[in-house]
């Protein structure tokens, strides 16, 4: 595909558009200078001026770069404190708004250092959010990370069964998402049998399914940097009555949280219609965290679906929504789709069932 | 295994030792919290008084820290500056010296506003060398990071044939070094045919192996969060006389730098003597990168083996020794092994023979 710059151009727009008091800008992210330049390396650092725009490199990336970032100067430094510290005084810099989270005290020191005279002005937060509202070759890929995803799981299902490790599944899901096209899984898949299931970010390890077990899947591929994140749970052999009530609030609860998706709705009132099911249930306080968050460049980005949030929801907007109840020493259940909020409401972009499932 | 004091105890009074004008000191770098406790999870942080040790968590990782890290008081917070002023607090802190590099300027103007009246003191460097030298845990693991990857290689050489796709030879290997009981890869394999051999740091891509292509493989397993590091260059077919010539030199720069590997020897004559080498042929100026680095806990780690590098080798250090020539447009050679710093000498970590193969 060919370098298409207006997607660049429009986001670069509305960056500074962001930061309208800054005279220059320092961007320091990686996933971030990805998305307004496209350069998919690392170690980098993005200048953008009023009128111009350096993309600044190691002698690894200087080649990828120039590839790559076709919108931007790219310039090789030996120190990335230096390569700064040059562009800044190239275009006569006298005030940098930088990243805040994304700059250590000790390169800052650096920078300091090399740029006397130069106000060097932290800015907090508010570049990810940037990122928040996907355009439709963002769509694509992210959908079709979930295809690739999604394909992977019901080729592995058949393992879910008892005497098989849990790290084995989630190794044989890893190889499939990356033989079907994923440039990686989007984060460590979680397999977790049994009592595992009751820990909701668990490892994958040696225990062994047993019947009876929930077995719950957290997983998701990468495709062109884009991620996907579902989670499915099923559980083995025959369900008890309880699992199956279990599983029917948790299902009931992300069905109400997805229903109520479209623009204008608030974050934290997502979070309150699957949270508030689950209360009224009396069930919410095994309900331990959000639920849910962006994805796109980074697995887990803005905006939080979380208690409190005021973030109003977008077209464009991707997010999940991850209701899971955590019976500790017992089991877990967690139902999560990803979706794409439309002008309507939201449609999905994961497609494994979410139906009661026993294997 | 069970939990062994003796090494954090160990380990703990080397970092108090290094930085004797502290009263208190804040580790942020999640390699360095691993050493120091055995805590294996992420976004801690760890604050190291004259007589007190306490390790900060959020909720996710509370039960885990308090299972792995027993030497330590482990506290949960929600917010991490929030919990950093806290334990400052409760002990009184009036001076806390904190590890520069791993802490954003975001979160020390945090840590700033919540701390009104103690000294925040940046320490720049000087953190990651305590892990140079490894005990003798830590030299089990990373050979046995080597054993796993060197068998996975073995079984996956025979997949280097013409018409192989890089990235299908890429996602064996990591798969087979999984199934072998590596945690994960130690970083993302590199397998590079023909042009691309001639980038020291190529992706893999869907480039098809060629009669007469060299193809570079560099490849690493971690256990238990210990990593190996190696790179095997075929040749593919027969070689050229220029391929047998410039192998020869770099196999032989390859040697001297290792025979030259003892304590008390400085990391840059390493670098001096495999340099030289290639100088006294002619060929140095397509070596652009150093000679090589530590492994341990990270895969590049104290010390660099570089040019002017004072650092001296001892005993226990795990470097790479890892020369190479580039040649633009055309295909590159790397040899590279892991090797211990013995008493002695060297010892090879790494295991897979580094004649020149023509498969």
């Amino acid at each position: 595909m060919g370098y298409d710059p207006a997607p660049y151009a429009e986001r670069l727009g509305r960056l500074r558009a962001g930061f309208p008091d800054a005279e220059t800008l320092l961007i320091l992210n990686e996933k971030n200078i990805r998305y307004l330049t496209g350069f998919t390396g690392g170690d980098g650092a993005l200048m953008v001026g009023p009128e111009w725009l350096e993309l600044l490199v190691d002698g690894r990336y200087t080649t990828q770069a120039r590839g790559e970032a076709l919108g931007a100067e790219v310039v090789e430094f030996r120190n990335r404190a230096e390569g700064i510290a040059g562009a800044a005084r190239r275009h006569a810099a006298g005030r940098i708004g930088f990243e805040a989270p994304a700059l250590s005290v000790e390169e800052h020191l650096r920078l300091r250092e090399g740029l006397p005279g130069v106000a060097l002005e932290p800015l907090l937060g508010g570049f990810q959010s940037l990122r928040a509202a996907k355009d439709q070759r963002e769509i694509s890929l992210i959908r079709e990370a979930a295809r690739i995803a999604g394909e992977a799981l019901a080729a592995v299902r058949e393992m879910i069964r008892p005497g098989v490790r849990e790290k084995e599944i989630a190794l044989e899901l890893e190889y499939r998402m990356r033989r079907g096209g994923a440039e990686r899984a989007s984060f460590e898949t979680i397999v977790a049998a049994g009592s595992n299931s009751a820990l909701p970010h668990a490892t994958p390890g040696c225990r062994a399914i047993a019947d009876g077990d929930c077995v719950m899947v957290d997983y998701g591929a990468v495709v062109q940097g884009y991620h996907s994140d579902e989670t499915c749970t099923y559980i083995v052999g025959r369900a008890s009555a309880r699992q199956e009530t279990v599983y029917r609030l948790v299902r009931e609860a992300h069905d109400r949280a997805i229903e109520a998706v479209r623009p204008g709705v608030s974050c934290g009132e997502i979070d309150r219609i699957a949270r508030g099911y689950l209360e009224e249930a009396g069930m919410d306080r095994y309900f331990a965290h959000g639920t849910g968050h962006g994805v796109g460049l980074d697995v887990h980005e803005p905006p939080r679906l979380a208690a409190g949030r005021e973030e109003i929801l977008r077209a464009g907007m991707v997010v999940t929504v991850e209701p899971g109840i955590y019976l500790p020493n017992e089991w877990g259940i967690r139902i999560e789709d990803t979706v794409l909020v439309t002008d309507e409401g939201a449609e999905r972009l994961t497609s494994s069932s979410k139906d009661l499932t026993v294997i």
